[in-house]
């Protein structure tokens, strides 16, 4: 619930550029994680303080600062003085609602994305994961450790990678292929869930599939809005000319491009098909009322005058000369069975048997 | 009601440029509140008449005349003239069922929009709001003294803030951005009232959800209609390349469209999603319709041949030989009971129990 | 009915810009009104040939020829040669069935759009305007006198007035604001009649509303045809670089832009609420067959079974013990009780009732 | 049947530019009508094979070849190697399903369009139409002898026609020109006949209505797929540069634009116009529905408890002391009528009476 | 079913570029067929290895290599080292799941499409082909053996076809058309099955009607997922400027161009259809809804009043003076007939019979 909210209410009345965190505390404390490489080795290291940082920083490596846990006002607002941020973009970091987007200023590019998690139970986390991008460092800030990350760093620690030999351009490429690669994966998973409802609903319907068809039009529909600005992020970024883009990074780039397309791609097909499969559903339903309501039709009408006849004599009106003769009771049967062989050859011939 | 009329009856066949007032009066009186500005030092005062401004306005500070109740064609025409407005903007600023519009002339640049509140009972209050933004001054029009800028009026009195140290275009920004900051707090407590109407939903139908989906998807309609043409006008104003404009506003106005953006695709959501709960509900009511008429048909169908049965037995044929046979009324129960079960069985074979 | 049609079957394998009249003949006679005026005076005439015109045009007052009546193919051929309109343009002038449209000729500027007046009765009467724009010269083509410039005569007859000041482009612009202005009004109209029908639809569902829905989207769609292709008209209008178009005249037009786009957003607007009536109808016609069904279930499902019971009890079957039980009457009734709050009790706990 | 198919699969696995027919053949023989014409004179001939023409075209004049039959690819292949033509065209003209268009090549301009015939039953016949236009020759390519071109041949016979003043240029334009007004006065039929078909919607609900809704829906589609593309073609012919197209033509070029977006939009207007139809068909069907169950209900009401007491009364209970008491039966009546009438003010007070 | 799937997962958490095969493996065993042929001859011949290809490659003339079957992830990297090509294309070859593509680097042009077959049930088979274009070399790469260029190698194996006598640049256009050819022959078939169904569905209704419009969506929203981005792709590769594709060439590119817009015209065409089929089969629904609800109206409501009557005179009510009236019976049937007619009647004049 409450997924499509904006949420940002106790925003309301301050300055533009306010740092004010918006959105719920994850963890307790905020973690700095502190990597340093180039082909020849890394450096990696757990910081407490981005002062720590100054002895660290060399401008001849790759500098990645993974800063986990963006509620803490200070910690972002020391972080954006040490690398001179606009104040503009560290309210954006603390705005965990932020749409995705991608923004360049004279000195650094700035990318703002949400990664999603697939959790056990089937359902949705999602964080936000903010990039800085300036001459030989890479900030990330994202809310909680967990990320998709891991990969990623096992590459890092091997020497011969590409990623090791390339400079903090293709580590934001990657940064981004990963979360995207994460996008594919749900889809995925979500659209096997749907391929698989629609195989039930065609054998069999229940009032539980309406319920699902609903809900996968909202995951979708989330989704869509997660995913769908992506693109438009990539592709700024693709045509950036920066100079912090090294142009062979730009194949990368097309690649992950491509990749973005298929994912809304997929999301617009599984729209479409949940709404095929909600017209499959309602045209279901007014099949079987027309079932229910044929029985009752043929089961009523063929008894209705069968029915009535037995009626007529059951009445009790002194002169009634039928009721004395001797076949009555035998002729009356046969009345009876002709009337309902009548009602069930109509039928036969309105093709509803 | 009537929320969607463009009622503009009274201007028909006037001349282009005739000022006349277009809407519903809504104060008795014109007020001017003044305010004049720099990093040394604030004045600011209630005035009566565009006459005193004369004496006030000084050239190196910002200048905010803020007219409350454009009723008065008169005092329009009057400050119109002492700033040298064309008759087409001082029409419009009389009118106020204008659609928002960003105008560059020579002199200056003007901004028409709606401000929305939300009023205690749920319901929207809208009020239009024209800007007059020229070298040195800025001009704010509107109907009643109720706005959204009392937190900015409070960032103006103190000495430090950013909005004291910049020109008029930030203040041009600044209310842009209080009346697109109320936008997405309303959106937000809309998309809040539409999430639980689809919990409701889920949970148990009722007439009441049906007026309660078309009620919400006027007020959307409403919203849409309201605040599309404002991210055009944002926009327009970020391009603008008036001299009136400084380069380090330009973000803050970045900052704006991004906003903006995020309202105009939350209200394209909410649609979509306000659709979804139509269909749910139709889907839900044939459900039901489903499920009535099921129960309609079981009963009939298993009691009619039982009842005819029994009426069989009810009539006063003389000769009706089972009627004198011993055990016949204990037959008749165990044909009555294998009849009811047969139907049933039937019914479990259908899977309608 | 047919006002969808194209009719203009009667030019089938005619040469391109023949002289053929398109339409309905709506008067008997050609009028021919004439007026030329500057700041200084104004001579306002009915002429009968547009001979009489050689002596009155004074290039350096700006003439006006109101030509009203379009079916008489000499006519239009006398007033073509004498201003040297090229067939094309006369072959449109003569096709009352035009699409809204601007041209530009070296020579001129060539208007075509539909005025709209509201009957009494509420329906729409339709007649086309074709304006041609030249050097100190505008003459306009309509199908009848009834026209929307009264008002501007009435300026034009004021010595201080904008119109008086200016050339024919200025004319031209009043001539369109006209027009839309109307558009406007009439867009308002139905706007209203549209509300009003929701109001009685939420109220209280009846078979005239479908008809009613049905009606209103044929008018919204005759309008927007009308109308729609004239945003197109005055956007080139606007942006045309020819001479007859001052400087001065291009805020009129820029506000008539505005004003144009107000009326299709409108018109779109109100598509969306008419299909969103149809839906509400429909949703409301399933309500209440879900409500009738309910009662005819509620009421079979009690009285069924108590009916077999009588039945039961109404057979003849000579040994058939209850029959003789002293309290077995009491009894039946007891049981009959029972079985209709069983049943009752059933349908609360389904919340049917 | 099978219109919309696009059934070229006799050429599966053939190398592009084969020169074979795709189609029906409709003619026997292949004809060939000679025209060569200036203000001058005019010459129109028979002929028998392309090897004639040799003496017959003169380059100072018009020369108009049409070719009738289209199933013979030796004589297009013929054609195509007297005129060099490039395979790819000749391959097109062979193949009559093509898509509408217009090719530009160094030598000529290649236009295929459909001419549409409406037959007295109603329905349509369309016929593939090529044109190549080259320098002083124009070649037109189609299925059978009938089109549209008559009234043009008429005017080819009479000297002062603009047709015969002018070059190939204009001709070409005229013969599209005779082909569009074809579509309109098409769609005005058609137009005509869904109008009917609303009006007799509104009058009394049929099921052929159903079936006249789907059967115009396709012949609208197979109109939309016909003409859309020939708007794309009329702009690309107006907006070449060829030396072939004078500036003379390009008013008439323009006039022609504006004839088929109107073809255009009336079509998409009588698409929406039976979508429209449909809803307001299947709205009839509910409002019906909720008669017939309204009669039925009313009546089952009112008459099931009534039977019911009958049944009670007809039970044959030894001790029922009603049956014996002396005004019990008109006493039963009473019970009888104040139950319906009861029953009746129930509906009344629901308002299904 | 799972054709809507990406299946990617288990790329998950590789680095961009690594080779890793996605999809099934379809043969066992990776073939490499070789042609090289110029207008003087051909050689056609079959190698193990890339190895081999060393001394093959002519660089007068066009070398072909079709690699059959992408599962072994050895055979592509060999085959990349060999051409020099980029991991990115190396990994998106091994890719069976790619969105159709066309792209360019200095060195080679690479284009990703699906072959497309139709199984003898009546299914589609489908498969992905890569082709990296490159001065005098063209490399393909498929899944199967099976393929649609058979009749493009008998075209090789003649001298004087045109393939023979042009570059690699009409090799890559044969086999693209090759394939866009096959795409329209199976919309074909499809577009037959999808008329035929509607003219079932006019002739009478059936539940699989829906099961078959259902899988009819589902196998057009493949074709549409296929073949929609096959559009850009033409697009890109005929506006190349690359020095690999010949101007002689241009205009078969512009041809398949149209081919492929014709092809997506018609699935979007048949898209329409089936909403139309499906609109068709529910208002089908309803109508026979209303005939059974009809036939059990008219039963009940004839019948129902008899019975109850019938009912009164089965009572046992000692007087009842009716009962002992000698011409009561016959009254009493006089009075159902005339109950029975005027039901009847009332029905008539409803329209219901
Ligand atoms: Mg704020
Ligand atoms: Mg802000
Ligand atoms: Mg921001
Ligand atoms: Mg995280
Ligand atoms: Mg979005
Ligand atoms: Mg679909
Ligand atoms: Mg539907
Ligand atoms: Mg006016
Ligand atoms: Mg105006
Ligand atoms: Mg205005
Ligand atoms: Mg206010
Ligand atoms: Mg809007
Ligand atoms: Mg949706
Ligand atoms: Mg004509
Ligand atoms: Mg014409
Ligand atoms: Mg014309
Ligand atoms: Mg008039
Ligand atoms: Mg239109
Ligand atoms: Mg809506
Ligand atoms: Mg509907
Ligand atoms: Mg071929
Ligand atoms: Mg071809
Ligand atoms: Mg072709
Ligand atoms: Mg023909
Ligand atoms: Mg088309
Ligand atoms: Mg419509
Ligand atoms: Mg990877
Ligand atoms: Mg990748
Ligand atoms: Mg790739
Ligand atoms: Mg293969
Ligand atoms: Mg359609």
């Amino acid at each position: 619930m409450a997924r499509f909210l904006v949420k940002r209410s106790q925003k309301l009345g301050t300055a533009p550029g306010s740092l004010i965190f918006v959105g719920k505390q994850k963890i307790d404390q905020v973690m700095l994680e502190f990597f340093s490489y180039d082909k020849s080795g890394i450096l990696n290291k757990e910081i407490k303080h981005v002062g720590e940082l100054k002895g660290l920083i060399d401008s001849k490596k790759v500098s990645w600062i993974n800063h986990v846990g963006v509620h803490d006002e200070g910690a972002i607002e020391s972080i954006g003085n040490f690398f001179h941020l606009h104040p503009l973009q560290l309210e954006d970091i603390l705005n965990t609602t932020q749409r995705p987007k991608f923004e360049e200023t004279d000195a650094y590019l700035f990318i703002q994305i949400r990664m999603l998690h697939l959790k056990e139970d089937g359902s949705l986390y999602t964080e936000q994961l903010s990039i800085v991008l300036m001459d030989g460092v890479l900030i990330s800030f994202q809310e909680i450790p967990l990320d998709v990350f891991d990969p990623l760093r096992e590459r890092l620690l091997r020497p011969t990678t590409k990623i090791r030999l390339r400079k903090n351009d293709y580590l934001a490429f990657a940064m981004l292929d990963a979360v995207v690669e994460q996008y594919i994966f749900i889809i995925e998973k979500f659209g096997e869930r749907i391929e698989h409802l629609e195989d039930q609903l065609l054998e069999r319907l229940e009032k539980s599939h309406l319920e699902q068809i609903n809900l996968y039009k909202r995951e979708i529909n989330f989704l869509r809005k997660t995913i769908r600005p992506v693109r438009e992020l990539v592709s700024q970024f693709k045509r950036s000319d920066s100079a912090i883009i090294h142009s062979t990074t730009q194949p990368y780039l097309r690649d992950l491009e491509e990749q973005i397309i298929l994912a809304t791609e997929s999301i617009e097909l599984y729209r479409d098909m949940l709404n095929d499969l909600l017209n499959l559903y309602n045209s279901g339903l007014n099949n079987r009322l027309n079932d229910i309501l044929r029985v009752l039709t043929i089961f009523s009408v063929v008894f209705i005058p069968l029915t009535f006849l037995a009626g007529i004599y059951g009445t009790n009106f002194k002169y009634l000369p039928e009721l004395d003769y001797r076949y009555a009771y035998p002729i009356f049967w046969l009345v009876l069975i002709a009337v309902a062989v009548g009602m069930i050859l109509f039928f036969k011939k309105r093709k509803w048997l």
